[in-house]
């Protein structure tokens, strides 16, 4: 069953399931569409250009297509412009669609370009990875990166239909596929009645052997608890705030490592670690779950600490340059033991200190 | 009297009078800006930024500002960059805001950018030119050009404020003033009880001399009439396309001369003309009114042919470059004797190539 989002005044559904990319064309025909760009990276491509692009073509639709270089620091203006230039030279126009075949870096980048290419044309996401079917692909942010920081450029643009095939998470490389699971585990901590950390304690065994009934249900229940939260609050003026946990130490260290060092998921892990460490010792969190959090992304093969030695200081700076900074205050998402994270916290050098010093115990 | 705007959810003032960048700072403040960037060109800025400024300080505002150069040419991507790294640079936050001090292009990148950074931050009009305080900066079009074409990047990004000093308008060059009537005949000639084309005949000398009352009265009446169509069509999906009028042929016109031969102003003036020949052809249009639009075109200082030969077949070409086309139609905007154009009109080559060839007539 698709999940429908509804959001400011427009709805669309979001489509988990199997071997969806071979329905894509019926899909992105019923939605009126005759001439599109599909936009895909180096490393999708190859493996799921083609059967997107037969889908299509045989539904009738006139298709483009265009292939960007792989990773977050291509997540560019100038990847940007490549879109336009392949629009404008496929002769897209105001009734046509961008469509996004990859990961979070392909569906940023395709929405922006969707979003301000003649004011804004169709846009379709279809995420390849976990990390993108059970987040980024949810909830209209778009954009990309400039070198001073992470998404410092954007739109919030949503798309007309999210279709998630799970066959194209068989195919992820280890890291990559647990590079999805932080965001759930943040997911699992900020919403109480989900239950979703003890359903990952249950299903050990399908995690790893990424089981499809599994990954189905797991893919909709996050889908469900990013769309009751954006739904809520679009433009991230409160609520929507909840999805930062993790992300205040997590998007400084992306950038301490130049986004290479870190995945987008191992950035996370260790950032709700800190996140984690911090309400523990406010006492928000008691040991038991602070342990829970730590034994899951340890089991899914995250990383606990950074890989190797920062100054707290400098980790502490750079928590400053997030664009969530409202004049020069940076508020923290901080967990609680009932599963139901707080916004809009202060915290202080000593705290973070703190915290930062607990990863390395416990070895 | 201030002329409020509803569009959308949300609703905005555009205040026109004389001496009103004085009063920047106390309308700035009375948004809740506490800090913002001012951004003017090299045009505007060394005649206009100095008060701006000292209006906004004088209310304890935090200003940064930048100085882009100015021209149509300018119009890209490039110049975004630069309004983005400024902003970072001068730490604004989500709660700052950009201010367009200039004409359209200036206010084009300013609310682009403003869009776009950090996925949509504070926006402020305060156009300096005539042409700025009539059209462009009402409506909430903002964007820039690819090589390919004019603004065939964008969004629809409504200011909170429109500020238009009458005062500006005075140091205007000739041509640029001028420049600023093609939009108000066209909307003399879409909205029937206007009696703009009335009132520009009655109103020869105060135009000439730059009479601060008329261009008060004259710049009201226009924010209207541009109001009453955008509030009613945002996104162009009919209705707002009437301003199109005289934009399929001007556009072409403005492309031909790689936007340095032609004013915007004065290839709409010979698009309007283009349009109205094409419309008494068909019997739309009345002699009458065609001499009269003619009449005060010239008047108005405005070209009523191209500056040098231009082959029929390459301008016709030129108007499918227009991002309006869809699927390869372009429609035009015909006028009519009682000045209520249609759009959605198909014009085919025999007609165009007649219509050009009458701009020869008369001479």
């Amino acid at each position: 069953m698709d999940i429908t989002i509804n959001i400011g005044l427009k709805s669309y559904p979001v489509v988990v399931g199997k071997d969806l990319l071979n329905l894509l064309g019926v899909k992105v025909s019923q939605l009126g569409f005759k001439k599109v760009l599909l936009v895909t990276d180096s490393n999708v491509g190859p493996l799921y250009l083609k059967t997107a692009k037969q889908s299509l073509i045989k539904e009738g639709l006139d298709v483009a297509q265009i292939t960007l270089p792989a990773g977050e620091i291509y997540k560019t203006v100038a990847a940007i412009e490549l879109i336009w230039e392949k629009a404008l030279e496929s002769g897209l126009d105001r009734q046509s669609g961008l469509i996004a075949l990859g990961g979070g870096v392909v569906g940023d980048l395709t929405g922006f370009a969707a979003a301000t290419f003649l004011r804004g044309i169709g846009f379709i996401q279809v995420p390849t990875t976990l990390l993108s079917q059970v987040d980024a692909s949810v909830g209209g942010k778009t954009g990309f990166n400039l070198r001073q920081g992470k998404n410092l450029v954007g739109a919030f643009y949503q798309p007309q239909a999210v279709i998630a095939d799970i066959v194209t998470l068989m195919s992820l490389p280890e890291r990559e596929y647990y590079n999805g699971y932080a965001e759930i585990v943040k997911h699992g901590l900020i919403i109480p009645s989900s239950g979703l950390l003890d359903f990952l304690d249950e299903n050990k065994d399908k995690v790893l052997k990424r089981e499809a009934t599994f990954l189905t249900e797991l893919v909709k229940m996050n889908v469900a608890i990013k769309a009751s939260i954006v739904t809520q609050d679009e433009k991230e003026k409160g609520l929507r705030s909840l999805l930062n946990l993790g992300h205040t130490a997590g998007h400084a260290l992306e950038e301490i490592g130049s986004y290479k060092t870190y995945y987008h998921g191992e950035a996370v892990a260790i950032g709700l670690l800190i996140a984690c460490s911090i309400a523990l010792e406010r006492g928000l969190l008691n040991e038991k779950t602070y342990l829970q959090v730590k034994n899951l992304l340890q089991n899914l093969n995250l990383p606990l600490r950074p890989f190797g030695d920062i100054d707290p200081k400098i980790w502490w700076e750079k928590t400053f340059s997030d664009k969530k900074s409202a004049s020069g205050i940076v508020y923290w998402v901080l967990p609680t033991s009932d599963y139901q994270a707080l916004y809009g916290q202060k915290v202080d050098f000593a705290e973070f200190r703190k915290a930062i010093a607990s990863l390395r115990k416990g070895d």
